[in-house]
């Protein structure tokens, strides 16, 4: 999670005060979730809230070090129960599985239960937000890891490169892994998904 | 290409005067490129034009109908060069490569080069007209052909349902087809788009 938590940090600045700083962004998820992420400001924040705008940016120095800390809590939630579901898997195809299916059906849930919170993963994601470029970074070493498992085992083929192998897979997930994607494939999660998963699996057969 | 002719045809209406319709759709296509179609109504069309928009009611029911109509023209020039390229293809293996290859790159030229095409391709697929929903399905069933033509050759395996291998194939493709998630993919064209397109064939093999 370092490289997650590290990003989390960028654009926040001021005093070390954990309990006010996430008091903000907890406060600021909620408006966001309410109202949008595009078209509010600091100030309408700061107002919502009821703390000054000077005394916000004593914290962030910018709503999108706000936006950026809410991306990277939410990535990092998501994160942890990837990590936990693929550690489960019995096998390197197994966790190849885990961790498609999970990262598929979380983020359905997570950005399109509540479309507000699309806004903002969306935002990250065409601006290329640190907060969601380590998340696609930590998801890829995931998968280059698991590969590197399967061919030690036996269950994958060795001929490809490693690294074009894991870039091309998470190319093909896009669909699915992207909000902005995500969005017009709503109805393919799971089934499209899985078969996406499937041809990614006999793509790795040895 | 009797699909797309079709689907062209929907929301067209009067007089089927090939050369009036041709125009418009022509000075349509030229007016929407410099000044987008999202923004633009069919009374500033017909001002640009010069005809009555009581005139191009005649041809067109709504604005949506042109849009469809200069949709169909250029997604229709596509698939003529996608045909020609796979008529060429001396294997299955080579046909994929060429059909895939010659969409990336024929997309990317025709949608970004002018980025007022891509505002209606945008459209297009976000809401699903008939002509991007067609061309989807042209593509598909040229696909699931191909894989056919490779399934008795023996190029490829056999186990998987033809249908499922040819959707999860589109689905992993999407991320060079889709223009709406194209644009965010412009650097990995031809690279990125030739290493899926490799992954495909992996999935393929017997």
């Amino acid at each position: 999670m370092s490289v997650l938590k590290a990003s989390a940090a960028a654009g926040q600045r001021g005093p070390v005060d954990h309990d006010i700083r996430s008091q903000i962004v907890e406060a600021a998820d909620e408006h966001f979730s309410h109202y949008g992420y595009g078209k509010t400001t600091v100030a309408d924040l700061a107002k919502a809230i009821g703390f000054s705008k000077a005394y916000i940016y004593k914290f962030f120095d910018s709503k999108q070090a706000i936006g950026e800390a809410i991306c990277a809590r939410c990535l990092g939630s998501i994160m942890e129960t990837v990590d936990e579901a693929v550690a489960g898997g019995k096998s390197a195809t197994d966790k190849i599985r885990r961790l498609f299916n999970t990262i598929s059906a979380l983020s359905v849930e997570l950005f399109f239960s509540d479309r507000k919170l699309y806004d903002i993963a969306a935002y990250s994601c065409a601006e290329r937000w640190p907060s969601s470029e380590a998340y696609v970074a930590r998801v890829e070493a995931m998968l280059t890891a698991i590969i590197r498992e399967g061919r030690e085992a036996g269950e994958f083929e060795r001929k490809t490169p490693i690294d074009e192998a894991a870039r091309a897979i998470m190319m093909a997930f896009q669909p699915f892994m992207n909000p902005m994607m995500l969005q017009y494939n709503l109805d393919a999660v799971p089934d499209g998904a899985n078969e996406v998963v499937s041809l990614v699996l006999r793509s790795l057969a040895p």
